[in-house]
């Protein structure tokens, strides 16, 4: 028999919208993985690599919205799923995650997989609970119950993130073979309402007579998803010249009238004198240039957060006024209160992503092949329905280098690490039609290629593969390059191309080494298919860095006449 | 430059017996990897994905009995160690995990690669310490060094594990071009000297006392590596009939004087009335067994369990006595101290061990081809000297239940997980000339394949893949296989084989399907080659499942004639 607490776990997620749950194979947490794929209004899939399963989970949580649930057995399966659940904790991405453990009395007794599961992600969970040891009657019923309420609740309430319960269970794990199990109709729901944050009155009037002072405005959104609502509104404040609007490709909120270019200047002194902010305000998670980060780091200029929490990082170390506010709020209310501001500031910084955006692609196509150029050609042909998801290291700083996109970005932003972009992106095609682009390194995608060794089609991945046979970022900064220790230790050479893997799992495969071969590859790259596409763009590290510098430089002088 | 914490500590390394390290890339942790790879007297190797890196040096630790020390950089590399990381702790391995950070002001700020590194592996490593997060003068070097000396130590002494140094690094992280890294000669070492512990005669006569009333003593050793003393002890302790000793295939303590097929007549009832034991002696870790373990919990016999560190565990629910001595000590008192029991408990264990022992094979050559006669005629040809690995689940079930092994068994115990064997046999080939053979299911295989991703040899690797295409465990238990969702949820079914692997890596490879395959396949199988050789036994989940059932039936019908 399936036991009662699980049967109404399970329809306390399917009450409060869970719909998708990962399941990877084990006997501990059979009872759950039983109810879960039971259910009528669950949908589950199973991955055997929790490490992957559980960055699945991620990329599908973060198109969804809302929870993924996760289920692993007991042991090292729960430690495989951790670099995941940090990546969402960081990058504020809801899960519930279940554990089944066995029962308390039985931890380090040297039974089979049985680690210290209780509060094993530390701080990387927003809360970690413990289901009841044993069910002894409807007191420890509705303790399960709770619990089951408050972590979902927890997870979805902002900033979202992962939540953690785990669940001791034993022996049977297994119903009779014609057993039916039966879920609650009415299982306990504790809902939560919506709420709106705003600020005081007198905030607002204390905030108005501020910026009546402020001459050099840059507004800086972090990591977000795309808002038709809060583009509209930056827009507008950049239309008016009330505004600078700084906007990094995962910020989403890239437009004509935001500035998308500033890794090709910032950094350069020359160029930097009349761009000083005296007011940063920014909203939303991390940003990825790291010249943009010093720049602002320098300004010694003010910084206001704003987010409906009241949390705040100090990122640029002069963090001053944290608003507890919704971004929708607080923008509505800086359209109709901020005055035009020093308009030289405003023409200094869009001169500057004019001529960038003028003169880049005529650069690019000036230089050798390489990755710098070649991922210029594969996105202007990603169709616009397409969301791209962006591996880290250089893929993720070459997309940023050219400027805007209208496709939605996502990357694994919150520990940066080259873990999991393969899987995260197969989640994201488990909940759309769309094309999902993946864009990605020979380190990140060979380092999660376990993200393809399931039953699951995947008609709309394509793939990019960048692969230089390194990790071509330790030859682009300064220190390593000089090294000797260059190619061992810091590149890592390694000598794969995809072509096993593609012909492993079926996928389609090309790759290229030429332009000539790339905008062959490219004509119908990006159609319809059955299967998974990967198009490997092989360059040379060496050449790659010269090519980066070759560009920079031009830029430059372009720039400084 | 090189900071002079991070030469100290390397210098202490090398003053203290650590010989390898194994790194992945990163620049944080830059400092680190220079200073190691350019040690002398150090030995390092760099694995890209950090999950098997950190699984590597278990396998090099668990062979060289002393720490293999680890760095990454910050961020989720870190937790990508951690699987390993909980298996070398309740494995007792010694390893010192280094992970670089970022200096404690920059923890959460929105900085990529940052997560929570202080205490990150819980209760899971036997310490975590902090470097100075700042050196400010000379308290700041003599508390690195000081940290270095007590992980170090903390690491090998009994019971060994793993522990975590994180390390707070700001840039430079490179030292110029042409800049020599000079190590301190003289670094502060803090040596911590052996030590022999032994029960005081008061206990030794107190126990004299309690075993003159003993007649039915088993003797049951847990995971441990061979021991020519301890083996010698044991034996000699058999032959006089002073004690059974039974003996799972990981306890390495296997000859002809015990017990090593109980799997295949504990849990029934008829043949198990003469087995009882009145006092349970172990030591060591973990024993495979299931039934085993079982049949000792419902013994209710007295259970004592000796260790140096007096620390047991209540594996069999009736631990009486804990006795904080070394194995060495205690066995050559027990030696001198026992008086023959009951003759007729020796007989009952030893002829049923003699039954099985002779009938087996002739059952085995009359199945159908599948995993476990295959299993069974590869044993038979893997040369004396090899080292195995067997991974969990199915692997070293079968392997348990083919009796006696020669050559020393590795097998992930700890925390019994399926990730990593792959990982932990290439970390056993790094440090030793004689062949390495890992027998492992394809769920293990394919799930740690990453093991396999550098550019190190490994010509003395030899890898048995049982491929039945699915967790096949979960077709031998009697919940799941009654299940309609045994084949998508439980075995999960994959399609893959090892030949693209193979062919991808440059490994020799061979597949089989039929004994007449398998015994042409073996016939060269383990002779000498130039890379790691992979055979593919390609199998059927349910002919399996039938042939485990036929086997167990027919082994049933001859113990109880």
């Amino acid at each position: 028999m399936i036991l009662s607490q699980i049967t109404e776990l399970v329809a306390i997620c399917a009450k409060k919208g869970i719909e998708h749950v990962i399941l990877s194979p084990g006997s501990r947490c059979a009872p759950l993985t039983l109810a879960f794929s039971r259910h009528p209004e669950i949908h589950t899939r199973t991955i055997s690599d929790e490490r992957s399963a559980a960055f699945i989970a991620l990329g599908m949580a973060q198109e969804l919205e809302k929870p993924v649930a996760l289920v692993c057995t007991s042991g090292s399966a729960a430690l495989n799923y951790y670099p995941a659940i940090a990546e969402a904790f960081f990058q504020q991405v809801p899960l519930l995650i279940l554990t089944a453990d066995r029962p308390a009395e039985w931890i380090d007794q040297y039974d089979g997989q049985t680690i210290f599961q209780q509060e094993v992600y530390g701080k990387h969970v927003k809360e970690s609970f413990q289901f009841p040891n044993h069910i002894q009657g409807e007191d420890d019923l509705w303790h399960a119950a709770r619990i089951s309420n408050e972590a979902i609740n927890l997870a979805k309430k902002f900033p979202a993130g992962p939540v953690h319960i785990n669940i001791p269970l034993k022996e049977p794990f297994y119903p009779q073979p014609s057993e039916e199990i039966i879920f609650p109709e009415n299982p306990r729901v504790i809902k939560l309402s919506k709420s709106s944050v705003t600020l005081t009155e007198d905030t607002f009037s204390n905030l108005k007579n501020i910026l009546s002072t402020v001459q050099n405005l840059l507004i800086v959104p972090g990591q977000q998803k795309s808002d038709p609502t809060l583009q509209g509104l930056l827009d507008q404040l950049s239309i008016q010249q009330n505004a600078v609007i700084m906007t990094d490709s995962i910020s989403n909120l890239q437009s004509d009238q935001t500035i998308t270019f500033h890794d090709h200047w910032l950094g350069n002194e020359n160029l930097s004198q009349k761009l000083s902010p005296d007011l940063i305000i920014t909203f939303g998670k991390s940003i990825i240039s790291k010249s943009l980060k010093l720049f602002l780091r320098k300004s010694g200029a003010k910084h206001w957060h704003f987010q409906e929490n009241g949390e705040a990082k100090d990122t640029f170390q002069n963090l001053t006024q944290i608003l507890p506010v919704s971004p929708q709020n607080f923008l509505a209310w800086l359209s109709k209160n901020l005055r035009p501001q020093n308009p030289e500031f405003h023409h200094s910084w869009h001169s500057l992503e004019k001529t960038v955006s003028l003169s880049l692609p005529a650069v690019l196509s000036e230089v050798e092949f390489g990755e710098y150029g070649a991922l210029n050609d594969v996105l202007k042909k990603i169709p616009p329905f397409s969301k791209i998801h962006v591996a880290n290291s250089m893929a993720v700083r070459y997309l940023n280098f050219l400027g805007k996109r209208n496709p939605e970005v996502r990357c694994n932003r919150g520990t940066s690490g080259i873990d999991g972009s393969n899987s995260t992106a197969v989640g994201c095609t488990f909940t759309t039609k769309d094309l999902v682009t993946l864009i990605t390194g020979d380190l990140a995608f060979f380092y999660d290629r376990n993200a393809f060794w399931h039953n699951y089609a995947m008609p709309n991945l394509r793939i990019i593969i960048l692969n230089n046979h390194a990790g071509g970022i330790f030859r682009m900064i300064d220190g390593p390059k000089n090294q000797p220790e260059l190619e061992e230790y810091f590149e890592t050479k390694q000598k794969l191309t995809a072509q096993h893997l593609a012909t492993e799992y079926g996928f389609f495969y090309v790759k290229v080494n030429s332009k000539t071969e790339l905008d062959a590859a490219l004509t119908d790259f990006f159609a319809p298919g059955i299967h998974p596409k990967i198009l490997e763009i092989e360059s040379q590290s060496p050449k790659n860095a010269e090519i980066l510098k070759e560009v920079k430089e031009k830029i430059k002088q372009i720039l400084e006449n």
